[in-house]
This record gives structure tokens, sequence and C-alpha cells, in this order.
């Protein structure tokens, strides 16, 4: 059985647990997918592009430092191309420490559904865990278009943010996955499953609206 | 591989099982769901507030007192938010053993599909193992308000059996999950799985309902 | 990893095997189902009535004599309450050695989309593992009325396949589950693997069938 | 925990890792599908036929050298009824080392909504993992007829793909199942897991599309 053993300064074995877990959901199929969580000295340990992630091994990820810089590696691997993205989201929240992204088939689902730039969640309990309190809550996360070229989405995101404070840590890429943002690699793997939970939960009931009125 | 190990004085490590089980099965996502077994003296243990249901330890439980107090704990632990509905089934139903809690994606779905109190079941064979032996029968079970004032759900839970006891030891919480209460932890389990088979049941029946008259 | 160890003298370690699979593929929850394999004497061992099928132990089978006895148990266990409809069927097929049952959600709803007492199955390439090798075949198995009196299925099923032998070695009973037969443990298995997936198909394409014509 | 061991000279473990991981996503039900590898010397190993795909051996495989002869085997073992498929493949593609064929039931969904002889993508992320680069791209792969007679099968696709050079590594034949092919055993693995993430995403989309424009 897994555990969940997390250490801010050790981050990834707890990042190896988290992604053969959503490995394991079909939320990383095919090395899809990248993690990072920051050390308290604003590097972050970030996955390997390419990786097989139901079996990470320590090897398989890169440090990217404060500067920019990615850190000397014993092991030819280069980082994900969606670094600059968990970049953006650490300058964006200085009390963010885990940034994890996922590709589900529901978050891809979801996020083309909307022809819009925001998505309604619906106004399940399930919210409380990512501290939504409030009775019956409306919350909207924001949709940004899937550019080819990764510097886009990243500026896209930061101008978003930096003008619209997020109700709730995460964003969904049209076509192509969910990002959450938290202070712990504990509290980012909730996300993620809080917010898979959401997207399976407005599948289903996109398959079944129309018998809303007329059920027994 | 799994096993049931059960005890009534020593009823913690059963709870644990059945919590990676319901973690495993989707049901208790983002530490969401509680889990709790009574003692022979009337008090009961119950998971913490918080934590990650795929692999609770033993200090993730705290001991409520039949008086309503909480036992002192060695571990910055507190219970359940939603202990108080725990407390409330044991007042109603002197025999029941186990409460158990769950927040699948079905359960929401069919408690906010029908705009009515009650949920009527189809008549499936699987209820027989919830103890209903007739044929074709037409089984209810209630949906109560979420609200967000917990001693509100459970004072209207209270009302309720006082008025109409239970046809089956389920209930529904609209947007929330699903609760079983049984004389054993075996049979608390096997109720969680039989309600949420009968729900996945009912969710994929109304994606399909309208192909049923000219189906081949 | 599991392996399949089965042998036609010491058929309960393949039962246990098979069971934890089916239970894990959510067709035995809440200790629905029941497993059986004949012996070379006649006899035949069944699982014991309400057992959780997760994890089977020896104990928790009982063996019918040919006679129709329950041979004498040290445990305090009786045979599934569908015993009958397994000597029914070793009765009828003096080929088969091995007799499955089990209770998945999509067994059910294709038993009743169809109000009718036979179900056409689509021409699946997985067809040819039941034993079906024509080219886009045309095959049918039997829907039984879920009588509460069990015996009165098992008197069903006989007079059935005495005028009409089966194309397929499977049936279903209508909200009730599916039942397959086969010569080893082995096939057994697979048939019910074979036929759970056709009606995950027929579940799947139930749901969508409406776009088969504007699709692009 | 898995971990993927791939050898070119060794490929058998590979496989074995590869067919229990396609078992357990539901993939090879019954004994269905088959794998085969490219050694460097033009011979592969390939699956025997109806082996049990979850806990595969080393004697479930067959050796089939460059001139089409089988290996003396000790084993009485023969090779898939579809290895005429993984040798037209092999003829086409010399940089190919595995093939890998699997059968979903989204496989065969897709292959049967469409009454075509190709299926058209949706411009999904995951396209980016079988080497898709273009924003929003247009992928089609072939789908062919299931004949009963799998010689009829290889020669259609030895003729189709001799005037039209796939697109992507990937074929489907109708109600049938999902061939790859790729220079290692990572990428076919990998292929197969990206392929069948779209055509689950293709069904569940298919299911709700008539919502698409009135959805909030």
């Amino acid at each position: 059985m897994e555990t969940r053993t997390v250490s801010l300064t050790q981050p990834r074995p707890g990042m190896i647990t988290a992604a053969r877990h959503f490995y394991q959901q079909g939320w990383m199929m095919g090395s899809a997918g990248n993690l990072s969580a920051r050390m308290p000295d604003g590097s972050f340990w970030i996955t390997a592009s390419g990786k097989f992630k139901g079996d990470l091994q320590l090897g398989d990820f890169v440090k990217v430092l404060s500067s920019g810089e990615v850190s000397i590696s014993v092991y030819d691997v280069k980082p994900s191309a969606e670094t600059i993205i968990h970049q953006t989201i650490y300058a964006l929240f200085p009390e963010v420490y885990a940034c994890y992204h996922v590709h589900s088939v529901e978050a891809n689902l979801v996020s083309s559904i909307v022809p819009k730039t925001q998505l309604h969640l619906p106004p399940l309990e399930m919210l409380k865990g990512i501290g939504v309190l409030q009775e019956n809550p409306d919350c909207v996360i924001p949709i940004f278009t899937n550019h080819s070229q990764i510097s886009l989405i990243a500026e896209d995101i930061k101008q978003h943010f930096s003008i619209n404070p997020p109700q709730i840590p995460a964003l969904l890429i049209r076509n192509h996955g969910l990002t959450v943002w938290a202070p712990t690699q504990e509290k980012a793997r909730n996300y993620i499953e809080i917010m898979e939970y959401i997207f399976r939960y407005m599948v289903a009931a996109a398959s079944i609206s129309y018998t809303k009125t007329d059920n027994p």
C-alpha cells in the first residue's frame, strides 16, 4: 500500500507517489503531465520530459534554480516543456510550494463542451476540500487556449491572474488538461483529486441532463 | 491482498481497510468522507478531520465518548466535522455499531437528478444483500438538504426517521454523499457497496433510457 | 501478481483467484454472486452464502455431493441459495466442470433494456474467445425472469435449454446477473470476461447510438 | 509496483509487463490481443495463441524467424493467429521493433460509430506523445474490415499503407481492436495508452455532444 511521505527539502519521493497514483487513475497516460515542488530557496524540482509516470525514478526530475537556470544534471534528461508554466505559477503565488498538471479525459471534455473562457462548477460538497465553504457556491475556473508555443500559455495565465485573482487554485488548458497549485504537496494531490472528481461529475451529468425534468 | 479483520473492541483496523477500499473506488477522494464504529460501552471511534483515506493510521481516529466528549488524544487531530450525524444515527438505532459515509460521483448525481426528498431504487437483485427479500421491491431512501451547518442536517435526519423509520439503512445528502449504518462493520461495507452499485446502475440507465422503446 | 493455479481435484484456489478478480472488477460487490466447480466424481464445490468475495478462504466453500446432499462441514456455512441453478447446469451439460455467476451493473442494464426473453449480441471479434468463429455472427442468449423462489428460475432454465440448446454457454437473469459454464475454470473465467466486455460495449453503444447517423 | 525493463535482445519481460498492464485496463480480456517485439536479426517474439494476458510466462511466447518459420518450441504453444499482421507491419516499416494489438471496448465503439474507412481524431494535446506537433491537428487513422480470414486483413493493410503512408503509427480493425507499432517497446506502450485515451474521449464526447450548444 502507498504512503505519502512528503518533505519540503526532499520533494521527489512525494511526487513519485503522486505520479504513480495519477497514472493509475488514467490521468498521466503515455508519459503525459508534469509535477513540480518548490524548495525553501526558491528553486524547484520538476519531472523531466517524456518520462513514464507510473514508476518515476529520482533521476527522472530536473532542478530549476530560482534564476531560471537548470541545475547541472548527471542524467541525460531535460525539464518538462511546460516548465515555464510552473515558473509563472510560482511567481504569481509566493505561498505556493507545489504545482501539479495532469491530462484526464474528463478535463479535456469539460474544457471543450463550453465554448467560453471559464467553466462554472456545480455546487458539490467536495469543493469544501479546496477551501470553498459557502452554501451552494458558484465557482468558476479559467480555460486558457492551448497554444503550441507554451510561453504564450504562460503569458496568458500571468496576465489573467494579475487582473483576476483565482477563486480556486486551478486552471484548465483547452483540450490539454488541469493545473493546480497549493502550499503543500498533500494539498496539491487533494486538489487534483477534487477537481477531477468534479469533472467526472460534470461529464456524467451532461450525458443524462435531458432526463432531469421527466424522471420519476 | 486485503483481508477484513474486524473486532468490536478494536474497530480501527477494519475501518482502515474499508477506507482504503473506498478510496480506491473513488469514493473518498481529496480526504472526503468519514467512518465510525461504536464500542460496547457506547463510545465510538471516528476518522479525524481532513485525513488521507487511502492509508489511514491508528492515530488518524478520534474516540468520542457516549457523553459526547472527545477523549483526550495524544495526536493533534480533531474529529470529523460530521461527527454529529454519526451521533444522531447511533442515538436513533441502538442495534447499530458502524456508520460509514462516502462521497461518490454517482451518489451526487442521483441526489441531484430528482428534485424530490426521496429516491426510488430500481428492483435489482442486489437489494437482497441489504435485507430486501420481496420480488420487484419498490424501495425509497430519503434525500436531505445539504446545509453548510452540519447540525441542521443531523436535526433533519433525527426528525425524519423519528416519524418515518427507514426502509433501508441508508440516506443521501444532496450534492454531498451516502451514509449507511449496520450492526457490524462487515455489513456497513457491504451496504456501501450495494448502494453505490445501485447508484451506478441508475446513472447508466438514465444515460440510455431514451433507447428503451426502440431498441431491437 | 495473480496466477491461475487450477486443478480439477483441488478447485477452490482457482475460484478464490477468480472471485478476487471479479470482485475487483465490481462484479461481486456486497457478497453477491457464486462460483462452483465440479469434481470427477460428480460432486461440486460452491461458494457459501453471504461471503466476502474479495478474499475467499478455503472454509468459505461447501461441497455438494452428486446425490444433492451437502457434505458435512466443520465450518458454520451453508451453500449459496442459488446452488440449484448450478445443479441444473451440471445436469444439462455433462461436459461442464465450472459454473460462474456474477452481478455486474452492465449485465443488469442490458437485461432490462430489452423487454424480451433473449438478447442479441453485437458481432464483436471478442466472441471468438467463446467459440463463435463465423464472420458477423448473430448470437443470442436467453434472459430469464428473476423469480424470488430460486427453484423456479432453475426450472425455467432446464425447460428452455432442453428444447433450445444454447448457442453460447451463457444466460442472463433479469435485474440479477450473468451465469456462464465451461469445461474448465480457465474457460469459465474467460467467458465471464468476454460476456461482461460485450455488455459494457452494449451499454456504451446505447448511450451514443443516436449520433451514428450524423457523426462526421 | 511495476517497472519497465525492456531489452532489444530479451524482449519478453517487457511484453509481460505491458500485457499485465493492458489486461488490468480491460484491453486484453478473455485472452484477447497479441504483442510482438522484433530482434536485431529480423526474427520476432510473439504471444502464443489463447494465453491469459494478466500473467504471461516466458513459455507463452513463440519466436518467428525472419524466414517466416516458427522456431522449434519446447512448449506446446502456437503463435497468435494474427502473426501475419505483425509480419506485414514489420515488412512495411523497417524502423519498427514492436507491434502491439489490444481489444478495448472503446476502440470497438469508435470503429463502428463511423461507417467509413477512416477515423478523424479530436485535436487533443495527448497527440504530441505520438509525434503530432502542429496546433489543432486533423489526424486520421484507417479502419480495416474484420475478415475472418486474417490473411485478407493483412493484405488490406499492406495495400493501403503502400499507397497511403500512415500519418500516425496506428490502425483499427472494425469491431476488433487497435494495432500500434513503434521503434521501441516503451513507445509502443505509450502509443497504445494515447490512442485508447483518445478513443475514451471520443466515446464520452459522443454521449454528451447534443448538449454542446445549450450548456451554460
